[in-house]
């Protein structure tokens, strides 16, 4: 074997092996080789174990001195593109309005949506760089985007287009998601906007590529089950994956509905009670956590604990966005997940990387393994749990995408 | 007024104004002041005010285009010098071990305790210095720093060596605490490590001018209020000042000692009650709060909201520590200050900067005013509020102390 790159002085390479996801207690199984190095050519994982073992050639070497490598991270969950800002309904939190209150009076989500309607698409484009650069630098290699400040089908497509104008300004791999975020103020134009988005913008969105999946928020002040059955089942039928927003508030129906439709993910689950977890861990969909809407809103945190122990496959995002959960980092969202969901070290590393990956429909992506993209961290620590123990300072020291180390 | 430096663009210059504890309903007094100039003459603030009513001459001027400044941070409460880590001990409380556990048996501080005593001090200082460069990224230009790892009198005295070096390597301003942090295993030997506390090392600091105050940690599990006394009286003996850890898990008499000896401040303060809050109020301590400490443990906060809503005038500090808090962020404290201590950014602001200051006996920190040290920090955004609205990212763009912008 003749490889492009040798990376020796690997103190700990650790991955989670195979693709698909891991559940329960398989998201324990860790693979950790001591001594590691790592070989890189065209791009992929050419091969990976002891350092003694290594028989191939390599172009070059680069001696990392007694460091640990991780799989790079992945963000199945963001909104990342928005203009405006919620430091108002943030001051009102702090001084006990309810992020729900918020929502029901016309500020919340509605206040983004009209702040972003009124900005270019290259102002927004320009708004959202920095913050794509914020979880590339905390360690992610692939971060989902969803649209859903548009409204607008035109806006949503505009969204859209931001978000393939971003995915070639990075060397981050972005993952578009259309969502279809909340209904008109006006009750009686939800059934019009839902054919609409059914028969015209899903359809588009399909055709053009600019999406990968759709998303739909089920919640009381949002939309209903059997709406969001008509806009997944549109997605399903124009052959998009599937993801919903549920449980974040209440036992709204979205989890049933996500498993029956084979959703990629549900993600939030705050609301989700102990009779719901047998059905999610005898399916393939994965549960996303979101730890960061937790520490900003202070509402209860999903049962993760209860979740793995129960057998689900748990992922964690971010779910950047500037509302619930102004977290701009993607170590950060692991670590905590282990102080607010109960997640372990080990637990929380397979979540953000291949049960992230599955979550994203993904099997290229959150593994050290030969044949797979050389996408990977180096941390500034010999011991691999600094990445997800260190609170407030970045353990990431280098990300390595397709072989290249990235400059962020 | 003939300045060297004149700062234009600030959207919001922001600071709380005066010297001493602000209490209460005081903490959410700033001054804020928009499209204001800052005018630096011999590294102190020789100007301050709306850029259109500046008068004097300036050698050079800067335009930071429409961006907040706020004074430097001041963390007031740090471990930032340890050997070792405390990785397994994460490991063990993510399994169910709780911490007051892991302290019984010998492991906790005093496994950091012997990690500490086997590295020489240039070995400490290279361990340390990456720790005070985080905290100063994040913000903070003024940072407490306490031995306490050390036990062996000599030890101590080497911990407070270590952090005059580090004062010596940085530009922040560091503020050496010496802290009698555990008792001897042997119960029968706690009198003796007393008397020789009392009759040398505490003498030998204050003598040598190794740190400006004694800092007792009363818990169960620790030192007892009535040995806490014999220590801080003869801190006070030697003219130094004295703070207390008290009520981290249990009442313990700690809050009524501080009061009654004058302490700085009584920090941590989780397990204290309502009926306690009043005497806190009418005093000129400060109540220090460690919100890294309810995050990483998991355990309950300290009643910030309560603290504040009974008058009392309230700091926040990182307690960077590898047991209980390996937070490496003075902004992220203050934002974890609001989430989880129920704080509102005014707040927070007071408790970061002025407060701070007198938890350490400075009245030369942590306000923008004529006069004052020129130590301030130009944010990456035009809303003030964004310092400890973010999670997960530095909105730190610009660190200055005394009069000149820090490289970090």
């Amino acid at each position: 074997m003749k490889a492009d790159l040798l990376i020796t002085g690997i103190s700990q390479l650790v991955t989670a092996q195979g693709t698909g996801p891991k559940h329960g207690a398989q998201m324990r199984d860790l693979n950790i080789t001591e001594h590691a190095a790592l070989a890189i050519a065209n791009g992929l994982i050419a091969w990976v174990g002891p350092s003694s073992e290594f028989a191939g050639e390599a172009a070059d070497t680069i001696d990392i001195q007694h460091r640990a490598v991780v799989p790079g991270l992945i963000d199945p969950h963001t909104h990342a593109v928005w203009a405006g800002n919620r430091l108002a309904d943030f001051e009102a939190r702090t001084s006990g309005v309810t992020y729900e209150q918020i929502l029901t009076a016309g500020g919340g989500i509605w206040s983004t949506i009209r702040a972003t309607a009124a900005q270019s698409e290259s102002e927004l484009t320009a708004l959202a760089k920095p913050r794509i650069d914020a979880l590339l630098r905390s360690g992610a290699t692939v971060i989902e985007v969803k649209s859903g400040y548009g409204f607008a089908p035109a806006a949503e497509i505009a969204m859209l287009r931001v978000i393939s104008v971003l995915a070639a300004a990075t060397p981050a791999h972005i993952i578009p998601t259309l969502l279809i975020h909340v209904p008109p103020k006006d009750a009686s134009e939800r059934g019009e906007y839902v054919s609409e988005i059914c028969e015209n913008l899903i359809p588009h969105v399909a055709r053009e590529e600019l999406a990968q999946a759709v998303d739909v928020f089920v919640e009381k002040e949002a939309w209903s089950a059997p709406e969001a059955e008509q806009i997944l089942t549109a997605a399903r039928q124009n052959s998009l994956a599937v993801k919903l927003h549920t449980e974040q508030f209440h036992r709204v129906g979205g989890i049933e509905l996500g498993l029956r439709l084979n959703a990629l993910s549900i993600d939030h689950l705050e609301a989700c009670a102990p009779e719901q977890l047998a059905a999610i861990a005898s399916s393939p969909t994965i549960a996303t956590i979101l730890p960061g809407v937790t520490l900003h809103l202070g509402l209860p945190a999903a049962p993760g604990r209860a979740l793995i122990d129960a057998g689900v496959a748990v992922a964690v995002g971010t779910d950047l966005n500037p509302g619930s959960s102004p977290l701009f980092s993607a170590q950060m969202a692991l670590a905590l997940a282990i102080r607010l969901n109960g997640l372990t070290a080990h637990e929380a590393l397979v979540a953000g990387t291949v049960n992230a990956a599955t979550a994203l429909g993904l099997t290229d992506a959150g593994r050290i393994e030969t044949g797979q993209p050389a996408d990977f961290l180096i941390l500034d620590s010999s011991d691999w749990r600094d990445l997800v123990y260190t609170l407030g300072a970045n353990p990431v020291r280098e990300i390595w995408i397709k072989g290249e180390k990235v400059a962020v």
